[in-house]
């Protein structure tokens, strides 16, 4: 139910779906849905939290984990394509959010949160040397988040990549996906 | 007013985008803005145009290009990260296209467009041993253009950053952004 809720959100953006859409796609009644959720706010609430749960639960056990900040953003990047494969649906919703409702606010901040994150572990990377002299944390941290995030616009269960296989070949594009040390192109 | 009515489409999303809303912002009546733009969709495909037409000169221009396939792939992830830079509202709003009209649909067409030029040049990088064997080109185009695309959720013009250096550090990531070679993570 909730699945289909999410394609209603994804197809038309969470504004312009109306609970009389969201009834219709799902062949019930309106008071129907209303049974199962209180309000547009709380299927939205109750579909982010299956994103962003998931990737602060990867976010902990990495940190729980021993080993050096470099080891830590491998399982970090490899959990989060993960995600990114599992949860398509929900991951897709969170990022298209415009924040105009106290629900999509708190998770904007949530995302915030997690980037800070990802940016504190690159830091300790940074520290630990395992970071190219000239890449800032920050950036590094905010383009890994971008390149996972980014799976969701191609990645389909049926298509001929799993998602195991696609954290390997992301990890082998961040660490020297091209040999273009020597080039120097404007 | 043409950047007016793209931030209303990106405030609300392109469908629950009324006239109403497009005049009310730009302080006009509706029929002073029909006065410029027949409709909603033509609003639409002048903007996308924005992003699309400088992406393909982008492209077009690498290939015009003397020099090899991985310098042509520098060329064009350089000028990708300034048009994304520079033309930031138009690109997120090609980005956030559902899919539901004709302009919406041809525009996504000429998107997977530029993908598969992206990946014809991953192939060529391939083919002269520039791209690591292990990495499959479709894939590497698909993140390159993620890569790219992700930063318009965050950049911003007045931001510490200018489009040149983000250029330079988004290179840097993604030749050797990570120590990583010798960590198998699970």
């Amino acid at each position: 139910m909730l699945e289909v809720i999410v394609q209603v959100f994804t197809d038309h953006g969470y504004d312009a779906s109306s609970l009389e859409m969201i009834a219709r796609r799902l062949g019930l009644s309106k008071s129907a849905v209303y049974y199962h959720f209180s309000s547009k706010a709380e299927m939205l609430e109750i579909a982010l939290e299956r994103a962003l749960g998931e990737l602060e639960r990867v976010f902990d056990e990495a940190e729980s984990q021993p080993g050096d900040a470099v080891s830590r953003i491998g399982y970090i990047v490899r959990h989060a394509v993960l995600v990114a494969c599992e949860r398509r649906q929900y991951l897709t919703l969170l990022l298209r959010l415009h924040g105009n409702s106290d629900v999509e606010l708190r998770a904007l901040e949530r995302r915030r949160v997690l980037t800070a994150r990802l940016r504190g572990t690159f830091e300790a990377a940074r520290d630990e040397g395992s970071l190219r002299d000239d890449l800032d944390p920050g950036l590094a941290a905010r383009f890994t988040f971008g390149l996972v995030n980014s799976l969701v616009e191609w990645y389909r269960p049926d298509g001929p990549i799993d998602p195991e296989a696609l954290a390997d070949a992301l990890l082998s594009y961040v660490r020297t996906g091209l040999r273009l040390d020597e080039t120097d192109f404007r």
